[in-house]
């Protein structure tokens, strides 16, 4: 059965129920799912594994590329399997357990996790759980819908569960290109030099004998969740258009710009979108996931090539693209996470890098992460692996929140995942700042000019004079300097009711 | 005259005086110049220019590798010479200037300025002015005691004036590795897959016909000011051969570690003078600069190779090693900033990177700047370069200053250059923190177990449990968060007076 799901007969003897493969997952082991962005994650064992909790207490360490569809990180929390999770997540209930100090949760960045098991400084995987759409005649195993960290998990665990899912369509192979990075000392550059660069094999070589278990399932990826362009994201896209074309106009972008990369939501999406109607053209993107709007970029016929670590695409899109996958398949590829978002390749090719922000302050240092510093969103993905690296690291945000009780551009953010370092331009519906090459002083009048919400840029710029009358190369007035997240926490609005600042 | 130093021929006729070259250098320009931990800056030019701006102002924006030595950072701000300052400096009288405001400074990662010159996002370098030992007979230039910027700056500046310096050693010939990466979107990897990798060339290669000018000059390079080790740095030095001994037993390290990477000053100095009773052997160093304890380690016969961008040593050892230069030059190589903190590398060969905190919190978020959140001490330099990318990122303080009056844990810095994501270990004289694969709150425990003072230990506690009690993932006391540097600024101390705590 599944003869050209599970090409090495030798394996075909192995296919169990999920619930069987799940009894090789004990109490404190250490598992590595695939599934990165809602996409390829392995369905059925983590179903099984929170059905068994509910009867049989026990707790893990589970380990994925990013984050898990179909509800899985929910009833995971719920049925009490999770004793840590690394390195993204975006469940409400499981997001509410971190911060509850309930879930010990370790925010890494995305290219990171693989490199530190390889070298021992986490735990070791006991079992990897990879969603697949076949494995071949040598037991190599081919991904679904993401690469994410599948590839090092099944690689360094002891044992491999392999869920093939009859719902992913076969079309897939063919679209993976894994490599993994030689060990160290001897570590040679990883050989991308272009987008479209294809430097490793289509499926995960592992030796077959370590593949105990295959485990059928059916169920479907969850489609994503993104909202439609409004007028606060519009605005957003078009102020960095035409920052775009001011950078085509000074000759230091072509009308090609450099590789796309765009973090996973609404607004980086809508912000591609905004690229639709621009006059670029013969565009590239190396980024993590691959959204609707990449796919929209291609039907418009702007986008050459695509290179990702993950598919993940609303219901409106997910039937158009996968009926016609072949369409697409020449000028789309992933790749395991560590090279999507590997330093090393994305200061080689000079990426924009697209972000979001939660919050930025005054000095243009941002807060991906953290509601009022202390209660977990998500996490900070890959966003300090592209920024950092960046021809561009751009960061866009609303400027304002919560009907305006909360204003994205602060005094000084309450958490920092992004120094002003790491940090070139920021946008918001108000406009853009661009920040290159500026010290603190000047970077703050740029924030205050372009991007700060109306309501908000009096109180901002009242704080900013009196900090400067007191001094220092990064003006601050430490007392003062968290007060409007306080606000916020006590009031309910980080507004001042007052007419007359304090 | 000077044949063996100025072998071209043609550029023979271009010998001026400091003063005549300097006179292409004019208001409102950009300036590029040698010069890394106040070695091998250029320094006839720039004292040129601080005498004449004397007597008729003017200003320029001044880009170096890194800090200057002979106080020229001091005189050219005196001169009011200096309207805008990258990347990095160490100068009381600039740094107050750049505290008062009065000189704009941008303080960058030490490998992104010429990647951000190259890419036309900084303003363009009108004249280099790079220090020399000779200049070749195809017109390359020799650089002397630091590479930093030096190559990028001569490379793409409009005009370039050679300074000769007659007291640097021809035997630095040869020692020197320059290699610029290509232009994107065709940029090759960079090859350095070992720390003694050469790639380059010894001399600066660039059209001798933009050479307008060469200066004679004799000065030296000022001596660093490191300090002898004490108990406190000692005892780090202790603690983190004993966490590096547990790593090898645990098979992670080898007895020969990873390339070391080490910041300069005397803590950092001061650790690596520890590895020289250690049990380690046939070490390496990829790091920016190479100070005493490189040579110490040579001498004591526990390093092999050491690459750096410079070489800055104590008066002791200044004479010891320059006159015994051909002894070490088969081991050691100097490249330009952008290659010796290039993320690319650092990552590949899998760096341990000692740098020095000015402060870090609960949670291994870490200042390395600024004093009370708002005032600049130095810069970053490359400290982001090399922990971000790092295979162990270490980060080294004494535990109190100021006799005691500031505690260097604090519940949250009051700047943050190195975020939580990006920091492995942490150490003072108290102990040591491994904090790899753990949440914040984990974290928090860790640092207040090992490393914060017993004076500030109840303290620190008794914040982090209130913390806890209120929640997140982080938690934090959003109005306490800053009050041990409020307190510091109002009260000259950390400490609370009353026995009983808030």
């Amino acid at each position: 059965m599944y003869q050209d799901r599970v090409r090495l007969a030798s394996l075909q003897g192995k296919v169990m129920s999920a619930a069987q493969a799940a009894e090789m997952i004990q109490d404190g082991m250490t598992v590595g799912m695939s599934g990165f962005t809602r996409a390829g994650e392995a369905k059925a064992v983590p179903q099984a594994l929170a059905d068994r909790a509910a009867k049989n207490p026990f707790s893990i360490t589970l380990m994925t590329g990013a984050s898990l569809g179909n509800d899985l990180d929910k009833q995971l929390t719920e049925a009490g399997v999770l004793a840590r999770r690394m390195p993204f997540q975006v469940d409400t209930t499981l997001r509410k357990a971190i911060n509850d100090g309930k879930v010990m949760f370790t925010d890494q960045h995305l290219s990171e996790t693989v490199e530190l098991l390889r070298n021992q400084q986490l735990k070791p995987v006991d079992v990897a759980v990879i969603e697949a759409v076949a494995i071949t005649e040598e037991g190599g195993i081919v991904p679904t819908t993401s690469v994410g960290n599948s590839a090092s998990f099944a690689i360094l665990a002891k044992k491999v569960i392999v869920e093939i899912n009859l719902s992913q369509p076969m079309t897939l192979e063919g679209l993976h290109d894994i490599y993994i990075p030689t060990y160290r000392p001897f570590r040679e550059p990883i050989p991308v030099v272009r987008t479209d660069s294809r430097i490793g094999l289509p499926y995960i070589p592992i030796d077959p004998s370590k593949i105990e278990a295959v485990v059928i399932s059916e169920k479907q990826d969850s489609c994503s969740t993104v909202l439609e362009p409004d007028d606060e994201t519009r605005a957003i896209a078009r102020h960095l258009v035409s920052f775009f074309e001011g950078e085509v106009a000074a000759g230091r972008l072509t009308e090609r710009l450099l590789p796309l990369q765009a973090g996973i939501g609404s607004i980086a999406n809508s912000v591609l979108h905004g690229l639709i109607d621009s006059p670029f053209k013969d565009m590239t993107m190396y980024s993590e996931v691959l959204q609707d709007s990449t796919f929209d970029l291609f039907d418009a016929g702007k986008l050459r090539y695509a290179s990702g670590c993950s598919i993940t695409l609303s219901e409106r899109k997910n039937a158009e693209v996968f009926d016609h996958l072949p369409n697409y398949k020449d000028r789309i590829i992933l790749r395991p996470q560590e090279i999507s978002n590997h330093p090393e390749v994305i200061r080689r090719l000079g990426i924009i890098a697209i972000n979001t922000a939660l919050e930025f302050d005054l000095y243009g240092n941002v807060n991906s992460t953290h509601v009022c510093g202390t209660r977990m969103m998500n996490g900070i993905g890959g966003s300090g692996d592209f920024a950092r690296n960046a021809h561009l690291a751009i960061f866009v945000t609303k400027s304002i929140a919560k009907g305006g009780d909360i204003s994205s551009v602060v005094p000084m953010v309450s958490h920092v995942d992004h120094t002003e370092h790491d940090v070139d331009i920021l946008v918001t519906d108000q406009g853009l700042a661009d920040l290159r090459g500026l010290a603190p002083r000047e970077r703050a009048r740029k924030v205050i000019d372009h991007c700060v919400h109306p309501d908000y840029r009096p109180q901002l710029q009242d704080y900013f004079e009196r900090a400067c009358a007191k001094g220092g190369h990064t003006p601050h007035l430490l007392g003062e300097a968290l007060s409007w997240h306080q606000r916020l926490e006590e009031a309910g609005s980080m507004r001042i009711e007052e007419p007359m600042l304090a």
